[in-house]
C-alpha cells in the first residue's frame, strides 16, 4: 500500500504533496492480515470523506453569483466563469490536474492500476438557473472532487481510471454531457443560452472549442460506470424521513410551446358572448392539463411555467397567449399518451372559446433508466453506512441521463429541505451532504470491483 | 348675418381667412324671410359637415404611430407627440386658435354671441392603446374640429361659446377630462403611464404643467353641454343594422390588480400534490371570474387582460402571478356585488391551491349617465338627418364620463365593423363617420337653443 501511495503521488506530481498533509500517515504502513484484496476491502470499509472540508467549500462557493434574488450562475455568464475558476482551484488544491475539454467541461483523470480498464466517471455541474440556489450541482461536483481526494489521501488507488468531471451548462440542456454522447447538433450550437450567448460562443468563452468537439465524444460501452450525487429537488425523502434516494432513472421530458390565437378587442364594449379571449382559453387549458395529469395514478407531472399575453393590457381582451407545458414521466408511453390528451384539450377548448391552439415542441428527451447493478451498488453503500434509503425516480433532468448512453449509470439523492429547488431557498443539511458523498465514495469503490 | 360673419372672422384673426375659401360666399347675404332666429334655424337645417375633408384627415392620420402590430400612440410617447402636432395643425388649418391648457389638453374656444353663456364643449382624444386602431378617439376629435369649421365656413355663430377639446391620455385613465373635473389626485401624478413616464412627467412633456392644473378645473354646472362622437367599439349597431347609437351612459368600471403568491419550485421534481402553483391558481380564477359574470343575466363584463408570471420559465412552477380584472356595468350595485364575488373566489381558490390572493384597485369609476335632454337632442338630430338609431349604454369609458360631473352630457356612437376595437383591425366606414359628425353638428345646434 505504501508503494502504491508513492506511485500515486508520483503520478500526481510533487505539488500535490504539500496539500495532502495526511497522506501516507493515516493508514497503517502494512497489514499482517490476508492478501491485498482483503486488506483493501477492509481499509475501504472504514473510509470516509472529509465532510467538514466539503461543506466548507460549499459555504465559500455561496458567495459566487449571489444576488439579492438568488444564485445567478447561468452558463457563460461572468458568475459562471467565476464559479468555474473557483472549482478549478478546488481540483488543484486537491491534487487533481484539471483540463478543459473541447466541450468546455472540466475533467481530471486519476489513473487506475489496470491498464486496459474503462474509466469510472463521477461529477455534476456548477452552473445554476436564474435566481437559483447553491446546492443544485455544486453538491455533486464538489463531492466528486472530495471523493477523489479522500481516495488519494488514504492511498486507495482504483483498478479503473477515475474521471472527475464538472459538466458545463447543465441547466440550459445538459450540454457538456451531451457533447460526450455526441448528441449536440449543429443547430444546437446556434441556440441562445440564458446568458444571451450562443452555445458556440459560450463553449469558446469557457475554454472549449466547438471545432474540436469530436475529440470529446465517447462511444457507448466506453464507460465502466457513471455516478452522480445530487440533491433531490423534491420533498419525498424529507417527508419519508429517509437519508438516501437510490435513483431508478431520470424521467423523460417533453416541452410544448402552445400559441393560442383569439381576437384582441375592447374589454368594455365587447359583450361576453362575442369574445375570442385567448387568455380565457389559456386559463381553461392550464386547468384542464392539471386535472388530466392528476386524474391518472402515477408520478407524471405537467407544469405551465411560462405565459406571455398579447397585448397584455388591462382593458383589452387578450388576442394571443403563448404558454409552455413541461411534461415528464419515467415511462415514454405516458408522455405519448398525455401528448395526445393535451392536443385533444387544445382542440376542444379552442372550439369552445373561438380560439386556435398551435402546438410546437421545444425539447424532447426520453426517460433514462439507471442500471440495476449500479442501483444495487448504491443501495449496498447506503446500507453499509447505516443510512436509510428508498428507490425513486428523478423528476429533474441531469447529466446522468446523457451518460446512460455511454455505460451503466446511477445517481444518489440526498434530501432537499422543504423539497425546494431552483430557488434561493434551496437547502440541504451539511450532514446529509456528507452522507451523500460517503455513499458516492463507497459506490465508486464497489463499482471498481464490479460491473465488468 | 354678413356682419356676424365679419365679427367671427375678426375674432379668428386674419390668418383664418385664406383657409376658408367658402366663407362669406356660401350663404345668401341676406334673406327676405322672417326674423334672425327663423333664418338661422332654416339655414341650420341644411348644414352638413365636409365628410370628404374629415375622412381625408383620418386617412392622413393613419400613418402616425403606425407599426407592424397596429397604431401605437400611447400617451406621452413620441408617436403621441406627433399625433398632437398633427392635430394642432388641423385646428390651425381650420381657423381655430388652439392652446395647451395646464393639464395638457388641446383647447380652442369659438366665442358665442351671448356674453354670459356657458360653453358647449365637444371633443375626444387622439392617444391610443398599445397595438390599437386609428378610429378610437380621432373620429370624435377631428369631427369636433370639422363641426367648428363647418359652422364658421357657413357663418353660423352659436349663442354659446364652443370649446373644441382634444383630451390628453384618455386610454390611460381619462386624465385630461379628470383634470377639468378636479378628480386627479397627487398620488395619480406619480403613476407610471404605458409610455414609462409618470403622469407628472407626461403632462410636462406635452406642454402642460401640473403645478398649474388648478387653473383648468371647472365647476359643476359650468358647462352648458358636452357632446362626444365615438365609434361604438362593440358590435351591437352593426348587428342591428342601425346607423347611430344614442348613448344612455357610460358603464362604471373597476380595475383590480390581483397578486397571487404561491411558491416557485422545480417543475420536474415537485410532485403534483406538493405544489403551490400561482399560475394554476390564476388560471382557475380567470375561468371562475368568466363563469360568474356569465351566470347572471345582464350586460356586465369582466376581463383578465394583463397577466405577468414570475419567474416565467418553462421548468419552474410559477411562484407569483400578477393579473388584472376589468369589471364594468351600468349599475354600481352590480360592480359592488361582483367585487365581493371575485374576492370570495380568490379566497376559495387560494385555499384550494396553497396560494394567497391580494386584491388592489387600480381604477374605480362610477357609472356616468347621459342627460335625458341631451339624449333627446341627439335622437332628434339623427331623426332629422334620416338616420336609424337606438339607445344603448357605452361599455367603454370615455372622457364624457368625467364631463358628466360638469354639466349635461351626451354621446353619439357610430358602427364599428365587426365590433372590433383596440385592435389594428378597428374600422368604421367613411359614410358612418360623416353621419356621426353631422349628428354631432346638429346636436350642437340644438343644444345651443336648449338646455337652459
Amino acid at each position: 500500500m505504501q508503494r502504491r501511495d508513492f506511485v500515486h503521488q508520483a503520478l500526481l506530481g510533487g505539488a500535490a504533496l504539500a496539500a495532502w498533509p495526511r497522506l501516507g500517515g493515516s493508514l497503517p504502513g502494512g497489514s499482517p492480515l490476508g492478501g491485498r484484496h482483503a486488506r483493501d476491502a477492509a481499509a475501504s470499509q472504514s473510509l470516509r470523506v472529509n465532510g467538514q472540508r466539503l461543506n466548507g467549500w460549499l459555504a465559500a462557493f455561496d458567495r459566487v453569483g449571489r444576488t439579492p434574488t438568488g444564485i445567478n450562475r447561468v452558463a457563460y455568464s461572468p458568475a459562471d466563469l467565476e464559479g468555474r475558476a473557483f472549482t478549478l482551484d478546488l481540483y488543484r488544491q486537491s491534487g487533481l490536474a484539471p483540463r478543459i475539454d473541447a466541450a468546455g467541461n472540466i475533467v481530471a483523470r486519476v489513473p487506475g492500476t489496470r491498464a486496459d480498464a474503462k474509466p469510472i466517471v463521477i461529477g455534476s455541474h456548477v452552473d445554476s438557473v436564474t435566481d437559483g440556489g447553491n446546492f443544485d450541482g455544486p453538491v455533486g461536483s464538489f463531492a466528486a472532487i472530495e471523493v477523489a481526494r479522500t481516495l488519494a489521501e488514504n492511498g486507495r488507488r482504483l483498478a479503473h481510471p477515475l474521471d472527475v468531471v464538472v459538466w458545463q451548462n447543465e441547466e440550459g440542456g445538459t450540454y457538456g454531457s451531451r457533447f460526450w454522447a455526441g448528441l449536440v447538433s449543429e443547430a444546437d450550437l446556434d441556440k441562445v443560452a440564458r446568458s444571451g450567448k450562443t452555445i458556440r460562443e459560450g463553449v469558446g468563452l469557457i475554454g472549449g472549442d466547438v471545432a474540436q468537439v469530436a475529440s470529446v465524444r465517447r462511444q457507448p460501452g466506453s464507460v465502466h460506470g457513471y455516478l452522480e450525487l445530487h440533491i433531490e429537488q423534491g420533498g419525498l425523502l424529507e417527508k419519508a424521513g429517509l437519508k438516501i434516494g437510490v435513483v431508478q432513472g431520470i424521467v423523460g421530458l417533453r416541452w410544448f410551446e402552445i400559441t393560442i390565437t383569439g381576437f384582441a378587442n375592447h374589454a368594455g364594449a365587447t359583450p361576453m358572448d362575442q369574445r375570442q379571449d385567448a387568455m380565457l382559453a389559456a386559463a381553461r387549458f392550464t386547468v384542464a392539463v392539471n386535472e388530466a395529469i392528476r386524474r391518472v395514478p402515477g408520478r407524471q407531472v405537467a407544469t405551465v411555467g411560462r405565459v406571455n399575453v398579447t397585448p397584455n393590457t388591462t382593458n383589452v381582451i387578450p388576442g394571443q397567449v403563448v404558454l409552455t407545458v413541461d411534461l415528464r414521466d419515467i415511462e415514454q408511453r405516458t408522455i405519448e399518451q398525455f401528448t395526445q390528451t393535451f392536443e385533444q384539450l387544445g382542440r376542444e377548448i379552442g372550439e369552445a372559446t373561438g380560439t386556435q391552439f398551435r402546438f410546437a415542441r421545444l425539447t424532447d428527451s426520453k426517460p433514462a433508466l439507471a442500471d440495476p447493478r449500479v442501483m444495487d451498488l448504491v443501495q449496498g453503500a447506503a446500507t453499509s453506512l447505516g443510512l436509510t434509503h428508498q428507490r425513486m425516480p428523478s423528476g429533474a433532468g441531469h447529466d446522468a441521463q446523457e451518460m446512460a448512453h455511454l455505460g451503466p449509470m446511477g445517481m444518489i439523492f440526498i434530501p432537499s429541505v422543504g423539497g425546494i429547488s431552483h430557488s434561493p431557498r434551496e437547502f440541504s443539511h451539511a450532514a446529509d451532504i456528507t452522507n451523500g458523498a460517503n455513499v458516492l465514495l463507497h459506490a465508486v469503490l464497489a463499482a471498481d470491483r464490479a460491473l465488468d
